[in-house]
């Protein structure tokens, strides 16, 4: 018996054993049905494949390397620092041309610093004094400029508050900002991104620029929504694209972020994928508060007199920052995502089913009658076993031996 | 006939097949089902939905801006460089205030260097000469500082070892670095750490800066457990939280990084989003080897005496580089993920039955009376269609009768 | 009635409900289906867990940090500069030694430029003139260098073309690179590259140094293929790697990317997680535009005279720019992957029956009367439940041999 069960199931490993269906004569739930059927189709073709583009192997360890290059120069002429004409090696930090550069647009300069001492800056609460005591030796100045000497200095009389005198560099910066950018003229100097990736797994490479014999081009051209393969910007459009103002900017400064994003379908040509330029402002200029708006940092020139002492000038530069990002993707058919794509597609008709049975079988009037159409039972009999038993079993083992007949005339056929 | 199926075929379009179900009475197998479902279930709601929000659309191209600023002065008094005071321009390296700096702590000054013919400095192997030909002019010291000109050079007599000369920087830089971090007061400085994040997908953005009117606000607080809506860091505590202690740190250096998390529920407030600051050294400072541990680099100023010489002093500069590493997600609701989440969970259940069957049909006692009752025979002839076909509805017709006796029997009971 | 069903639902809920199954003994599908079950499992296996490793949960977010320190000296004796010593200090821009850094190998220097006017540089089209007049007094020089001062510069006779003056630092640089790199001794350059990671999910660290107590080990090794733990690179080499000949990057200068991966199986020993290092070129070198093609900058080293006007030597860089990118991801077994990925491998399952399905029921010869065999009819009768019920079995059961006839007349037509 369990040997004829054993043999039966090798047998049957090659049977094709499908599930048994009992067709409802339910338009409504069948209707039901087929809608829950074609929304999953399409969701599957609609959203998995055209949108989605599941029947792709995609690559999104994008190398990409970014080389920047600004042309312009600008002419000031301040009282503080006379005529002077500002070139590309002046207004940009660093100077490597990497994908996160800086422009000076204002300034802020503090000439021929020397360590000694002298006046806190005004409007510093840890500086204001009234005694020398108030100026501990040695301790540094809270957001301050260098460490108190020890000293009160007053200007006026002696019960008037002073300010401690420090050691710094001295003299300390005045705390005044131009209110008209020095180098507005910035927002025509251009800069030249190039930008080159790579896809490793597709061993796809390309470039943001357009690949033509004409030298002149890369001259002339500026880059526009009609022209998207000449990759000069002007710094300008870049700010005003960015939904902002270069000449309000320009006072404070502020960071832009330039997207560069490459959603390549190698199933196409290659020179269907093309770079995507998005512009945004990435400091968040809503906020008024001085502290936490815009964006300026200090640095300085260090000389050496012939006496061999050092000494500097001090620049506050506010400026624009750039910062390029460079992302995407690159899809090509491959036979396996395809496969689980539509497979998962297809399982999910499972659930759609179990749906519409729970309608089927508890929400529609006739329910009952379709679970007893559904469910068979299959009860081994449980009380009084051998009088059942036999009853049960003629039954079942009228079918049994029905079942193991056909199942012997299989085998011996 | 053909036709008659294509009728059949289209007819049965708007039916509902549903599967036909055995039930076996088992209790056992029975709830084993019902535990698997409910496991199923269990991870579908709280894994899927609760833990990994299975119902969110996300979105994790976040564009962030990091804007630093440094803040502190620190007064040394060394017999190498005298009384000094060191500012922001003068220890933060590079000054732009992006997302990483560095910060010197300790330093090693070497100034006044000209091209010019000197020792080699002691220990470098490729150095150690005992005559002129030892050291092959023209040929750069392996690991060293300048190319050797040919000379031997020989503190004591003859017979001992000397040291090539070599063109180079001169006077070379002693390596000895300080004990005690010449700038260890800079574990008091701040940091203000300013980002700016946006999602693009929901068009969403916010600041790690609280938004109040309160000026004095940003000029007073100090980052802290309570408090982490001030965005100023106090740079000794940060590196405690990162498990270091800053004068040992200072002496030889290290990497310490600053991670943001941004993790949104969009569903919820904006207010609800908040970022999640976790500190971590990121140079392995577990290994001792003095070529591996710490961070340090050296750079110069050039200057030019009135001839027209160049002239630099050189600086090793020791210190702490801050990197800070935002990313983070935001989501919110969306109902295709929702459904395929559903789906797919669902789908599961049928793996759940497909193991329950094997426990029904293989395992059990009376395993083999059910696999009679689940699988039903349907043995074609191959000759005479017709003929057997008759036989073939008679048995089946005469088992569906049996079947619904059953069910009367089960109805009535 | 309605409670009855209610009892029997509840009742059924811990009755097992299993497919019933017909037996289809057609050798054909049999086959297919086994095959597609088997493709299905040898994806399953093969692909989820060997290939994808599906039983483990993974952590991408790696953290990682890079210090770079670069060896090596390099002598040139030009007539421009004369008899020179280029160190680290001198060729490598920045000096942080952070993930990129830029090797110094070709030079254009114009030393010496002041403020002040002089000829445009030749080639510029917007700077040639024929009269005064034609240089607008203020007005920049697209592409140059400085403003226009208003006067028309003549070499030769009146009616020569001419070049405008201008207002810029002077003397403007002059456009010839040498055709030898200056410093291509740099391809013996060595760099050493420290890259620590930590996979905070599993809080795991690693460095790709050799973790030994022989000091001299990183004072003489070299990376190679065979010593991948050695972190000292000679430069050359990567170039090379990278598919590049130095001296011939070295003229124009360029991009090179190494890319450190780092894929950790944890289940294994920590010992087995290696870095893998791969080195490309990220400028795309095909093209052959001069302003495409190569990496260059320019930036000046600014000095002040004894009468204090500032000065400034000008240095056009050509190098070679390298990138370090970090990635990698580790894995360790977890549960709950695992049990999705065969749950959902099993629901595949489903689909790969639909498909046989359509092949049984459409497409072999007797689909029909599977088709009849698979689903059994179920339609119900209206009226008087309980009366109903009795006859409505008889009727049922008298249908369905109806509904058999009905179809062997279908048969027989």
């Amino acid at each position: 018996m369990g040997q004829v069960a054993w043999k039966g199931m090798f047998m049957s490993l090659f049977d094709y054993k499908t599930e048994k269906y009992v067709i409802a004569k339910n338009k409504k739930v069948g209707v039901l049905f087929r809608i829950v059927q074609l929304s999953i189709l399409a969701y599957l073709v609609g959203w998995v494949f055209v949108v989605k583009k599941g029947y792709q192997d995609t690559d999104t360890s994008i190398q990409s390397s970014v080389i920047t290059k600004l042309k312009g120069v600008a002419y000031t002429n301040t009282t503080e620092l006379g005529e002077k004409l500002w070139d590309v090696v002046d207004y940009v930090i660093p100077p490597q041309g990497e994908n996160v550069f800086f422009v000076v647009t204002n300034l802020i300069v503090t000439p021929n610093q020397r360590q000694g001492t002298c006046f806190e800056s005004y409007g510093i609460p840890d500086a204001v004094c009234s005694k020398n005591t108030d100026c501990t030796e040695g301790e540094p100045v809270i957001a301050g400029n260098g460490v108190k000497t020890g000293r009160c200095l007053k200007s006026g009389p002696v019960n008037t508050t002073g300010i401690c005198e420090i050691f710094a560099w001295c003299p300390v910066e005045k705390k005044k900002r131009p209110k008209i950018p020095l180098l507005g003229k910035a927002e025509n100097f251009t800069v030249y991104i190039k930008n080159s990736i790579r896809f490793p797994k597709f061993n796809f490479s390309k470039t943001n620029i357009l690949d033509t014999d004409d030298d002149s081009f890369l001259k002339n051209c500026r880059f526009s929504e009609e022209n998207h393969y000449c990759p000069i910007f002007h710094l300008g459009k870049i700010v005003s694209w960015a939904g902002s103002d270069f000449q309000d900017m320009a006072v404070e400064g502020g960071v832009i972020g330039i997207r560069i994003e490459w959603d390549c379908d190698l199933d196409k040509d290659a020179s269907e994928c093309h770079p995507h330029y998005s512009f945004t402002r990435l400091d968040n200029k809503f906020t008024e508060k001085s502290v936490s708006s815009g964006y300026n940092f200090r640095f300085a020139k260090y000389y050496r007199d012939a006496s061999g002492i050092d000494y500097r000038t001090m620049i506050k530069a506010y400026g624009i920052r750039f910062d390029i990002l460079v992302n995407g993707k690159a899809g090509k058919f491959n036979i396996i995502p395809t496969i689980i794509n539509i497979g998962s597609g297809l399982a999910l008709m499972g659930a759609g089913a179990f749906f519409c049975d729970l309608v089927l079988l508890y929400l529609i009037k006739k329910s009952n009658f379709y679970r007893d159409k559904k469910f068979e039972e299959a009860k081994s009999s449980t009380k009084k076993p051998i009088q059942v038993k036999v009853n049960g079993q003629k039954k079942s083992s009228s079918l049994d031996t029905l079942d193991h007949l056909k199942h012997l005339q299989s085998v011996e056929t």
